[in-house]
């Protein structure tokens, strides 16, 4: 009789999460958080012994997990950027449009030895369209239309926020296009710009968030960070801008490509979720935000689905 | 009997320039760039030597100036970066809206003794609004005015580009409003994105640029950005992007902003001119393009309406 638990991975660029996972309940019984991300390995290993570097990293997690919690578990749900070119395989992406169904995506399968059992391997690999590209989401999003039936009854955009923002067109149960924002990426790069860093040091506040969600609508994000200097020249130094005012700038310009007429699903977790949810309505925009728990469950529930 | 030359000296952030000017032909008789910017000189100097060290370069120009043409010139006019918190003298700014004549400029006038001659010396400051700034920009465009009359004739929308582009909104001989766009500054620095910057490495040439331009247009700055990076992973290394598509990207997203409805003249040199009109129309604009020639004689002849 198979185990009535099962391993769910979610392998990031820069972080790596193993959740031990009951699959009657979805419950997480054990869960394990570290920086081993993908492209950490890569940049630490050869073509040789790369595929051994990602077998080591995830027997290592799996045996403490199995000793701790004596688990028969013998299955292993992993999606995220170790199926990319720099993670442990590299397998092709589903085309967009796509029927978002668990036998629509590309995987393989493998077995990894722990403790004298055999682990079954599912490796998920993404989604592109003939321009833009994703890996993990798709699974988020798997999940999320088996959590929020809601989802599936209208042409709807579901947004994603993090590093790389997902704007994703649903129609029912298909994956129509999506569109991907450099949003947290060019926070961190914009706050280092030379003219602008020694008027970012000031965290800020609220208010200036909304002043920066304000100034993407009303002047657009390329005058807006000129402003950034101008207003310190005429205001002197408290008349500054933030690191807040820079973030509404950037969170309001995505959010200014929300199309007209579509109802618009947030799918955010911890402060990036609220901070969506205040731009949106600073912008005016009907955001249907889903409970950040449900994030949270979705993964595991579409790993659930790849092993069923 | 006064002279009839005058200099004429436009000092920027990166770039000093003193020209010698026929004062009824506007026939430029020398010119002397050097990279002595305002930013160098400011690096270099402390509060109690400044003016002093910015007298001494300006004083050493028109020096040799004065001995190669024998010219008997004794005024000199500066506009730009020298009327700035890191020039020589610190002047307030005009404040738009604004009739564009010159006795509505903030100006201040010193003499400096070169050769023992006193040299009449026109320091212009700038102009702001509430949250914009120019400096040097505002004589570009009173001469401007001069040169071209059909630029008065209605509400009209001229586009300055540069490092940091203006787009000014001129309503007969009113400065009504402007906004800087980050243009030029923001090119030199997300090209060395670290993410990006491998794929930026390649020049490309008209057909790049003009894509560049269309995605601006067609899915926005943030997410053109990301699709740079996509382009790669889906099609190799022949599918990426280069500089020239960042600069499309970047200019159509600025160009993107000029208002409906309003006539819009482009008064650009060099490079960026023929750059700036080829995007226009790829966007569709109807952009009238002064002569590149006609920019480079509005400043010595909004500074002879400065000293006559």
């Amino acid at each position: 009789m198979p185990s009535r638990e099962f391993f769910s991975c979610d392998w990031g660029t820069s972080h790596f999460r193993v959740r031990l996972v009951n699959s009657a309940t979805l419950e997480v019984r054990d869960e394990r958080v570290s920086e081993e991300g993908v492209s950490s390995i890569f940049r630490a290993s050869s073509t040789d012994d790369r595929p051994a570097l990602f077998a080591g990293v995830l027997g290592r997690h799996l045996h403490e997990v199995i000793a701790e919690s004596g688990t028969g578990a013998d299955r292993c749900v992993i999606s995220g950027m170790a199926s990319s070119t720099i993670g442990w395989v590299d397998l092709p992406y589903a085309v967009a449009p796509l029927p978002l169904h668990p036998s629509r995506l590309e995987r393989t399968t493998f077995l990894l030895p722990v403790d004298g059992r055999d682990i079954s391997i599912v490796l998920v690999s993404g989604i592109r369209t003939t321009d833009d590209v994703m890996r993990g989401e798709e699974c988020e999003l798997l999940g999320l239309l088996e959590l929020c039936p809601e989802l599936v009854q209208e042409r709807c955009l579901v947004v994603l926020p993090g590093t790389h923002s997902k704007h994703i067109v649903m129609e029912g149960r298909i994956l129509a296009d999506f569109q991907t924002f450099m949003t947290g990426e060019l926070f961190a790069h914009l706050r280092k710009m030379p003219t602008l860093s020694p008027m970012l040091e000031d965290e800020g506040d609220e208010s200036d968030f909304l002043r920066g969600v304000r100034s993407a609508r009303d002047v657009g994000l390329t005058a807006a960070l000129f402003k950034i200097r101008a207003r310190r020249v005429i205001g002197g130094a408290r008349h500054g801008a933030s690191a807040a005012f820079l973030s509404g700038l950037l969170i309001g310009d995505e959010l200014l490509h929300t199309p007209d007429g579509l109802a618009v699903y947030l799918a955010g977790a911890g402060h990036l979720h609220s901070l969506y949810l205040r731009a949106g309505e600073a912008l005016g925009l009907s955001v249907r935000a889903l409970s950040p728990e449900i994030l949270r469950q979705a993964v595991v529930c579409a790993h659930r689905m790849m092993v069923l």
